[in-house]
């Protein structure tokens, strides 16, 4: 078998077959592929794209192209959910509690945060002693243990996709369904996951712009997933506004501890609900979604959820005290930015908000950037509802007198007013099973 | 500007700036833009083409990525012919003389061959002597003073050719009109052309199988080196069957000698007459390709262009008196391959002879293989002529035994006999202007 011929069949629009696919991944991992071959494959296929099979053969090749992790000797069925990464999303942190609380087991290996998405590592690191960097055996005890666990994502999980995905950056073949869709599921499924929660976003904060597109996105995942095994399920959410109010890494922490005691946004509060649920579908814990629902709430409601993140944090060496006292560090210096005029709020922009965020330090412009864990933005007015003029739109938090300039000069571009409330959108689009 | 961007512009069907072509060659040749950068891109122009002007800015750039031979000097405009390829195809050893003898200088620098086409310089390496490593001053004198040399292709002519074409090789890459006609004219134009004339050969012993696809290729290069102010003329001449009889190094010569002393088969002749008469109209020493002709054959008939042959050989070294005496290198066995029945010769197809001959020993399968200038096959029937059972067909030459089995049992697939005699097809099918 040659690569070349590989390309040129891909390149005509033939499907490949299982062998050859192994073949691209496991030559282009072990080195005797060349990133020049890759690259020019990785551009038939975005032209030409790739059947079910072919996806799912190439999901399960990069999956299995490094470690993986085996859970099946746990107790229960373990389901891990996925978001395509939104501004505000905080929902892990409420959702682990959650779900384990309920029974379903949650082994959950996260990444850092870059540009204007947030991730869940940074977001817990904002929490004094809490340790993400886990050995192997001892994060596995401890699922088995208290049956939550999170930690940083694994330098050798995937090396295949951590590889290409490089590749794909630098030549322009990013845009790919079936690339990204088994770049995100290898991921999953290399993590040990025997079912499959997505949270695919669409709108302004979100990597997919529209509805269609993260429709697409969606449907391959869930094809990819149930042909290779794992039942998997896709919720279409919302992402033209930040999901709660709080955008930033201690700002979300402290979000979601109020939605743990049960203070939560009704947004934020109804995404995990609904996340929730088809986690405990996909891990059977409950027949349907609807049933699914009244047990997370009774888990939330009890109080069940948040003495399981107390557990979590006391496990993993957090200061359970200020976690339960709320002390976290946040920027000690906050701006409100006023509503100019007054009127409906038609739009948060999710997108500036992220990007606003990360102008006053809570987000990484590249790998390498340091964050500041206190420096966030909570909205104040989320759209639909009405402020008079003066009105507090945004606080906007900074440690930093210049970000904090920077931040007060793009905020003017976050919210929109207008005479008329905006159309009502549902929070959930779809549900791809 | 960064090469990502220009991969997506290109990926999304847009044109791209002189500038930015620019960039992109010199970032190659430089070593800025990478192998994986660049087949990526590659594989986008493959899907979205070029268009005229970025095909041509292409082939300059290209052009420009090294040495160039400036002609300029010269007395007489220096005319360049290119031939795609084919078999049996010896045009440049009658057709170089031909045209010097006619007042156009002949500055010919020729590769070596590959595959199942032979090339210019392992032709007259069978001629005892001849240089044809020339240094460079040597060579332009040489034109100078007798209006005629030929030498082996400089190492540093087109680098950006070099580099992409051998990427292109390994990445499926190759069959793109406009990097094809690119790579053809930069060439042309680097080693100092100012007017070209193409021989664009389809068929099955052709790069372009059919009529169609080398239309478009010659359109292609024609238009490339019309903008660039280079007057371009393409013919597109018939492969479907060997040009002339001989295929094989020495034998090949031998025809040529044949051919410059009046003896020529006549489709050979045909072609020279009318690849010669176009060079004389690009070189602007005939007002017309009728008048051209006349002048062409002139040359010919009145053995000026041997003349002319055997000084280019005498001032490279070569044996005059060999040449002359015709007593070049052939092989001693030689095997008639007889016709099975009678019939008319349907087809002599090109490929099947090219193979032939490189099995027999005359062609090189990689670029490091040694060839047998000795080897080869004379085709003795060609399509449309009666044949008798047991008449011979072909004549094959090798100094190998096992080769020459090979040989035979290949030979039977070469010639195609029937009851009715085909179609007369024209040789040129089409003049490009």
């Amino acid at each position: 078998m040659r690569m070349v011929d590989l390309i040129e069949k891909k390149r005509d629009g033939k499907a490949l077959t299982r062998e050859e696919i192994r073949f691209i991944i496991d030559g282009y991992v072990g080195g005797e592929i060349k990133d020049y071959q890759m690259s020019a494959w990785a551009m038939a296929v975005f032209y030409q794209g790739m059947n079910a099979e072919e996806t799912a053969e190439l999901t399960l090749a990069m999956a299995e192209s490094g470690e993986q992790l085996d859970l099946s000797t746990l107790e229960g069925k373990f389901v891990d959910k996925h978001s395509t990464g939104g501004v505000g999303d905080k929902t892990t942190l409420i959702l682990a509690p959650m779900v384990a609380a309920c029974g379903v087991p949650v082994a959950k290996m996260s990444g850092r945060g870059l540009g204007h998405t947030g991730g869940t590592i940074d977001k817990l690191s904002s929490i004094p002693g809490f340790q993400v960097e886990l050995e192997r055996a001892s994060f596995l005890s401890q699922v088995e243990r208290i049956g939550l666990a999170v930690m940083s994502q694994s330098g050798n999980l995937v090396p295949a996709d951590k590889k290409l995905y490089a590749l794909r950056d630098v030549t322009a073949t990013v845009d790919s369904i079936p690339l990204i869709a088994s770049s995100i599921m290898s991921k999953k499924i290399a993590a040990g996951a025997q079912g499959i929660v997505l949270d695919v976003k669409y709108g302004s904060g979100a990597f997919m712009k529209d509805l269609n597109a993260a429709r697409t996105l969606a449907e391959a995942m869930v094809q990819i997933g149930n042909s290779l095994g794992r039942r998997t399920v896709a919720l279409l959410s919302d992402m033209e506004q930040p999901l709660g109010r709080a955008v930033g890494n201690s700002l979300e922490v402290l979000e979601a501890i109020d939605t743990l005691q049960g203070q939560g946004p009704a947004d934020l509060v109804e995404v995990c609900l609904e996340l929730g649920a088809w986690m405990l579908v996909a891990g059977e814990k409950a027949p349907n979604a609807a049933a699914g629902i009244e047990v997370v709430r009774e888990a939330l409601e009890s109080g069940a959820a948040w003495e399981k993140f107390l557990e979590l944090v006391k496990v993993q060496g957090g200061d359970v005290q200020a976690v339960q006292e709320k002390r976290l560090a946040v920027s000690a210096e906050r701006v409100p930015f006023p509503a100019p005029q007054a009127g409906y709020v038609q739009k948060v922009d999710a997108r500036t908000v992220g990007n606003l965020a990360m102008v006053l330090g809570a987000g990484r412009e590249t790998k390498e950037s340091a964050i500041d864990l206190g420096a966030g933005v909570i909205v104040r007015k989320k759209a639909g509802k009405w402020v008079e003029a003066g009105e507090t739109l945004l606080e906007l938090y900074s440690a930093d007198e210049k970000k904090m300039a920077a931040g007060l000069s793009l905020a003017r571009e976050a919210v929109t007013l207008g005479a008329e409330p905006p159309e009502h959108k549902p929070l959930i689009a779809e549900v791809i099973l």
